[in-house]
């Protein structure tokens, strides 16, 4: 299967990976064992020796580089090989380093040619930022292609019938635009003059009775990283007098079949010490549909899709898919691009 | 594989499709959604929603059609798109409606050219019938090709070794006879001058003492639709003045490795209230061996025929496989004759 | 995948094959039912019956041969059909019979041409005849191909790594010789001056305080069959003073991805009666490292390989590979001859 190699991949949250552990993720068919040096600087190396093929994340951190558990080779954090116990030092002996960078929370690991490799071209997730902002974060693994994630999250409109909880008059018959600045995407959606629940008004601070004026904004940047912002204001007031939280959605591939799936809500530090329970409150909470509705239904499409690929089911496309077609159309584009350019990896 | 597609298999018991619910069922590696009109009226659909391919049967019924669970779309019984909650209703949008009757307490499906459906063509189970007959019926997964299981009902030689209980010296002794009427194919055993177990002097009807006639008359149609007469007179006696049984063992393809196994017996009504609980007993007291004798013999054939086909192993043959390979023989001309018709869908 | 076929594998220790019980074990990708005649001597059939390919092992013992669980056909200890309850006895019926031999308490398959199977071509393991020597055995099954374990035993190497508690500073600067005798490779390793745990002194009966000379001598025959040598002297006296313990690893391939591993120790018989607890608490201490430690790192090195072989991946070869290289190229090569000779059974 044909991954975008040239990007940025969401490989791991900033906690996941703690000081003096090994940890291992496969990403894109790939086994990747991510360390921190001393001085907490992200490592992302190929988690098999190339001597034996043992997995380096059995083995221990040693000297900021890692000892193999079979037989004690010793990689650097380059990837090159630095003590074997049981003569010279091969000098040809390397395992391929993934050029790594900590961002908005989390390791990112590029998968593609490590020149092309500029933190830069990360997926912006500024409310992710530590600095200013109490994150929240939740990890899903999900067996379906990531693509079909994408669909789902572009396509709020899935909320009425899925996630009930969320349904109104309102949401239903919310105004739709779909559109893309260069390559990324842009899904937004307006409910207008609704009557939300009751944690609705809590949440965006608005008195009860008064006519509520939503929006849910889905951004998309390839290869699956989407912002969502959710934001409610008075009934015919401009947006700015509202309330907006962000979340991230974004969909890593594990394989062809399974899927890596990082949410993530923040809150601002500014607002004080309750911040950091908001995060944690509310990223607790969304994993409740996010696993009980949102992932059943993904995994049951991809068993009833077996090995067909999506445009081989000739899917029947609505108003709804126009912003997770252009989605697939500029990923599809992109990975063209890159094959033409060079034989896959 | 190659399946028999302009046939009536039998999707599943009445009772399993219950009113104002969902059923799911995979036939000929195909995934349906079974269920009921208000009126009672069973329908089968394809259980894929061809906008995003979600599982209609994690939906909902709604005036008589079922509503997808991911985007609300919603279909009429004959598969035709009715409703989109989010822009007109996509003309083309359809999902394949299969023929379905309801006869001798099940829902037949009709996999094949709806053109050529007529209900006439249900292979009859007239004791299956609840107008007449109590019937009692059973389920089973079996991992294992359906033709495994034809064989195994087809050749009850294999009671003497695979179901003790029911060996004596009469039944190793017995005579039997294959032989074929057009498509429908016979295996009959006499057992003559027995002297069975307590159970089936009682069965029937039959004082203790007496010699016993007994037959074991199976009637295989294809696809793999079996009625299994076992019936008992004393000895020497013409077979009206004895007691016969009926069971039925329909066979119905999930995939290439598994089958949907039904089985079912019946009493007349005309017995009165005792009949009732009579079928519930035989059908809970036959569950028995067909879960643990036959199944696990015809899996563990399974598991070691692999991949490989039954004619490729070249099996050897005997005189008691005659009905077994008589049937074979008239399916396969059956597939083979459809699949030059017309590709295969 | 290829293996030697004209080669005798351990199919199973004579004690896992008990009298009048059928006993399954698949090897080469074939399955095989063990047994014992009325004289105790070794059965191996195909575990499959040439009539409905019902696996003999679920039937029973009738004369000395195995009785068709299904339809009841009876096969004799050479594989040849000898009663048929339905008809005459099919001449050209029969299961392919297996050449074995018992011998150093376990029971040896031949899976080639049955004309080249002479008993003096098992290799030997004299301290595993049961007539001189108590000996304790053991049983695990591997995820992984059968020269992976090979490999294994073949670089000990890996006990400072893998195996901490028998680490030391002598282990670590132990001295590694590779060669091969014909076909036989021997991998021998020298640990001079150690001042080793405390139960190493006492397995090798030496006062505590004395430096120690150990050896740990490893000779493979293909297709997997290794002894260790594991011996200690008091520094510096010849190897005869000291004491030499023995160990068996058999590996035989179930298929390409999972291996029989069979390990075995023994004591004198001429120690008296303690021998035989000795041998009993060796084995099972020996068990823990096995199941523990080498184990998941060569299950985990199998995943890490997916399908690719080991040479497709290009491993780095180190001088501890000496070994291990010499018994994969001569095992390769004497499939590759094989292979030349005649088409693959």
């Amino acid at each position: 299967m044909a991954y975008l190699r040239n990007a940025w991949y969401l490989a791991a949250w900033s906690s996941e990976v703690r000081a003096a552990e090994l940890f291992q993720r496969r990403l894109l068919d790939e086994p990747l064992v991510l360390y921190r040096l001393s001085d907490g600087t992200p490592v992302a190396l190929q988690d098999r020796c190339p001597h034996r093929f043992a997995p380096l994340h059995m083995g221990k951190i040693v000297d900021d580089g890692v000892q193999c558990p079979y037989h004690g080779l010793q990689f650097s954090e380059s990837g090159t090989c630095v003590a074997n116990p049981h003569g010279p030092v091969p000098g040809a002996a390397r395992v391929r380093s993934y050029p790594v960078a900590e961002r908005y929370s989390a390791i990112w690991a590029w998968m593609g040619d490590p020149a092309q490799a500029t933190p830069d071209s990360i997926t912006p997730f500024e409310f992710l930022s530590p600095e200013h902002w109490c994150v929240g974060t939740g990890y899903l693994r999900i067996n379906a292609h990531y693509e079909l994630e994408t669909d789902n999250i572009l396509d709020l409109s899935h909320i009425e019938f899925l996630h009930p909880l969320f349904a109104s008059e309102a949401v239903r018959a919310a105004k739709v635009q779909s559109l893309h600045e260069g390559d990324t995407v842009w899904s937004k959606r307006f409910i207008t003059r609704d009557t939300p629940p009751d944690f609705i008004y809590t949440g965006f601070n608005i008195p009860r009775g008064e006519l509520v004026d939503r929006w849910l904004d889905v951004r998309w940047n390839a290869p699956a990283n989407m912002v969502l912002n959710v934001g409610g204001v008075i009934s015919g007031q401009p947006r700015e007098k509202g309330v907006q939280l962000q979340q991230a959605h974004v969909f890593t591939p594990e394989s062809a079949t399974t899927t890596h799936y990082f949410y993530a809500v923040s809150f601002p530090r500014a607002m004080g010490p309750h911040a950091e329970q908001l995060a944690r409150q509310s990223v607790e909470t969304l994993r409740g549909p996010f696993e009980s509705e949102d992932k059943p239904i993904v995994e049951a499409i991809a068993r009833n899709m077996g090995t067909q690929s999506f445009w081989d089911l000739k899917p029947l496309l609505l108003s709804i898919d126009g912003a997770s077609v252009l989605a697939r159309r500029i990923l599809a584009k992109k990975i063209d691009a890159e094959q033409s350019d060079q034989p896959p990896a």
